[in-house]
């Protein structure tokens, strides 16, 4: 097997440092820790970025593909619009504010970014079957990807999710196997299937591929980054589920300072989840530097993970960028879906409505500093958490098609 | 009242040809034909257009809108993906087949566009509030924009409309009125109600705006011709609502030729409609050049205008360019929306299926030539449509979390 993985050379275990040839593996044999991918990057330029395609594929250079990956069929998410919303940052008294609204991907959830990626790893390992346990924008993500891939696709979801989530899902073929539980026994699951002769051939994008899969967040930071006029944030707002997305974009802040492609200015990393659902930030406000899992209770069903694989990273880097982690009522995400609907046109999913939400609370706590540049993340689209808003969702009136009906309304 | 419209310098009858400064005005005061927008443009070139951004305003030499457009509080639609549909090409025997894929707009079809153009107008004539008549897309296009835009909203739409249309209409804020009746009747109503003291100092982006708003429309020529490389496609199939966007897709190909950008190439324009309102393809194979209004009554509901105020230019356009104007049936509308869906991974809304359905359609009965570049639309999203696939939006097995009971299952 002839692997091409562009500037990857190995895995490493994110613990001991252990390097690996780049493989199917996501633990580390020695401790146990997860694997990410170790690179030799040669020399970047922003010149050479910008003159890429307008999606993650710009940023080829710097992340586990093929040099050519931009021709072959995928999805080609991502460049997806950083919104200067000094709208929403006046109602919250934030001077200098945008919303990276990443509902603009083809499957309307960041989960494109990090599928394209766990695609090309499929590619190099021979699968032909893409599989993962979602909590409903994945499984939407990797039966999309496969179809247009030409790859199988089999699916795992909490057999209770979104309507919506379970349609998107559905409609592009391959198996949706609904199980009755909660995400982290489908997670459960999954991890037991692997191990099986009905699964130990397939690509699991968040298990056996999950060093890869879990790159593609970083394209979040580096897109960040260039729109912003190549410079970093002072702080940004990033929903809390695995940690996975957290600590990536980190990653590729630190990176972008490694190559010089910006500056090397600080920044606060803010994590972002619902009460209903919040380990990370109880462990973050008990300044505890494990995370104890709970059973999810929160209409954010996108970040409904109990037993956040990251949680600790999250714990860390909080603390060294002097952020926080912090969580909203599910009142105040319905709030804030608003808020960000009504001042910005941009209609989140609930998980969007828990990182304005949290920025909101925030700025009232005094915990972030409303003068200084703001990203705050919206990972997913309200069309599919219409749920959340089915309330208020109905016409402010109803009438016959007549003038005089018009002037009672009014 | 100082007006910037860059390069637009008049109204011009579309009938008569008479012309009129500059105005919210949409109808020839000699002939009641429809206004349309007329230009001076100067000197464009491929390389102006490229340095643009990654949106409409790319074009903003070509569209009436100010200069410095990009920077002021829009939605910045359009830029959307041309996929390359090999998948979907080799199901239908297309040798060279891209969708043009607008659910990728900032609120997920290509009512963005024009709204974004409206919006401009509205701001010069000094309207505070956008209205519009709308099938649903338009609707929540332009409260959307709105919001962003600190405007007012009052909206009118059938009051039988998709729930995810009617939410989506409402969460942006302003007014959503539902009339009970067809949205011929509330169009009919919204023309009453410009000549009435409630409405008319509105401006109604599909009626008094209407001139500028179409123009938005020329984006997607303009857009499709760039991605193929600076090249017209031979075939391209548009779906057929009120006509305007067909007539404009063919306007922006014919600027492109007038103006170098491309080279003068035939192509061949066919409109798609769906069975259940279908006046102009029933016009077109009858060889009439008058559209008889129908009473709508299929799933496609942003196509079901049963009194298309276009209906004849696109009869003239079909005939002209030697496409055609082709229907499909509900069920039909179905299969294509789950044949797209699982070979290129996109999910169009029912009008996407109308256009996919006819694309086919024109294969099976020899109406298109399978040999030659062919552009099929996709003008909005599946997650707002999601009753036409109803029947099959379930998980394809519910299982405990075991590998016996998956095992069972598989």
């Amino acid at each position: 097997m002839s692997l091409d993985f562009g500037p990857a050379v190995a895995l490493s275990c994110r613990e001991c440092g252990a390097r690996y040839d780049l493989g199917p593996s996501f633990a580390c044999l020695e401790c146990f820790g997860p694997l990410e991918v170790a690179y030799s990057f040669g020399s970047v330029s922003r010149a050479d970025i910008e003159a890429g395609p307008a999606n993650i594929w710009r940023y080829r250079s710097l992340l586990p593909v093929p040099v050519d990956v931009a021709s072959k069929q995928n999805m080609n998410p991502g460049w997806t619009k950083l919104v200067k919303a000094d709208n929403l940052g006046k109602a919250l008294g934030i001077r200098d504010l945008h919303v990276k609204d990443d509902s603009g991907n083809p499957t309307h959830s960041f989960k494109d970014r990090v599928v394209a990626i766990a695609v090309e790893a499929a590619r190099n390992f021979g699968f032909h079957t893409l599989s993962c346990s979602s909590t409903g924008n994945l499984a939407g993500a990797v039966t999309a990807a496969a179809a247009r891939a030409g790859l199988d696709a089999c699916v795992f979801i909490p057999a209770d999710l979104e309507q919506a989530k379970i349609a998107m899902a559905r409609v592009f073929g391959g198996k949706l196997v609904g199980i009755q539980g909660t995400y982290d026994e489908v997670n459960r699951f999954c991890s037991e299937l692997i191990g099986d002769p009905l699964g130990d051939k397939w690509g699991f994008v968040n298990v056996n591929l999950r060093p890869y899969y879990a790159e593609g967040s970083k394209t979040l930071a580096y897109e960040i980054a260039e729109q912003l006029g190549w410079r970093l944030p002072d702080q940004i707002i990033i929903p809390v589920a695995s940690g996975s997305q957290l600590t990536k974009i980190d990653k590729g802040f630190k990176e972008l300072i490694a190559l010089g492609l910006v500056e090397d200015t600080p920044y606060k990393i803010f994590g972002a989840q619902a009460l209903g659902c919040s380990p990370v930030s109880t462990a973050f406000k008990a300044g505890h530097d494990v995370v104890q899992p709970v059973k999810p209770d929160t209409i954010a069903k996108s970040l409904a993970i109990g037993n956040p694989a990251d949680g600790p990273y999250v714990l860390d880097i909080a603390r060294r960028t002097g952020g926080a982690v912090e969580d909203v009522t599910d009142a105040e995400v319905v709030s804030a879906i608003k808020l960000l609907a009504s001042t910005e046109g941009v209609f989140a999913e609930t998980a969007g409505g828990v990182t304005v939400g949290v920025l909101k609370k925030l700025v009232d706590t005094g915990q972030l500093d409303p003068s200084l540049t703001t990203v705050v993340l919206n990972t997913g689209d309200g069309l599919k958490t219409l749920d959340a808003i089915a309330d208020d969702a109905t016409p402010t009136a109803v009438i016959r098609p007549s003038l005089d009906a018009f002037r009672a309304a009014v």
